[in-house]
């Protein structure tokens, strides 16, 4: 895609920092760091979002990603680390090239802050069962 | 594991409702519905953690996520969704079985909020590649 920097910098024409690299995924420093060692994951090739992702590139995505999990825990010594991704904006997604975050945590303030509502009184267990057999049927 | 609640899921000592399953991978609703639609993938195998899995266990993970995103997508027409992992209890995690979220957004204030801080400003870009060279002679 023309204008998507992330196909660029798999590309060369913009810079970045590599953490990794093989014939179908990169990993590369996110420049917002928004926790030390913030690393980012992505398919060479261009898909907007993990809904156009095929089986074979999901695949061969997240088969790098423990690795670089572990060579993040190694460097930097986190106390955990979370992998997030983002499809849509409403959802967070700034950049429409797919991509999984890895941040690695350190504490509370360190730069990530997710917040769960928890609302299991409003499923019960047999509403989760006819959601559960409605999206099966979509698959 | 025998005290593993995902485990017991597994083996169906526990019920739970379950979206799809492979010989690899479950996948069923989160109780606690974030946001409607909040479904977990895990490995059938007891891993606890991101940096537990192993590249196969990986791959046969995350190549049935684009499906089932694409199912919730088509089952609640949600306007994102956000895939979230937690490994470690600071990083979120409450059972430690390997599981990924997949969770429909609908809008602000429909359960889950993250909250990035950018900190661009605290790394140059030659910071960046010294970081990025450590990483990569730790893989
Ligand atoms: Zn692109
Ligand atoms: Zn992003
Ligand atoms: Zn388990
Ligand atoms: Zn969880």
């Amino acid at each position: 895609m023309n204008d998507c920097i992330f196909c660029k910098i798999v590309n060369g024409e913009i810079p970045s920092a590599k953490v990794f690299e093989n014939e179908h995924v990169l990993a590369f420093m996110d420049i917002s760091q928004v926790t030390k060692g913030h690393t980012l994951v992505i398919p060479k090739i261009h898909k907007e979002n993990v809904f156009e992702l095929t089986p074979e590139i999901a695949r061969n995505l997240f088969e790098v990603v423990p690795a670089i999990a572990n060579a993040l825990k190694q460097e930097f010594e986190p106390a955990g680390l979370n992998t997030i991704n983002n499809n849509g904006e409403l959802a967070g997604q700034t950049v429409f090239h797919y991509h999984m975050h890895l941040i690695p945590r350190y504490g509370k303030g360190d730069g990530l802050g997710v917040v769960w509502k928890n609302n299991q009184s409003d499923y019960t267990p047999q509403l989760l069962q006819e959601m559960a057999a409605n999206i099966a049927k979509k698959l």
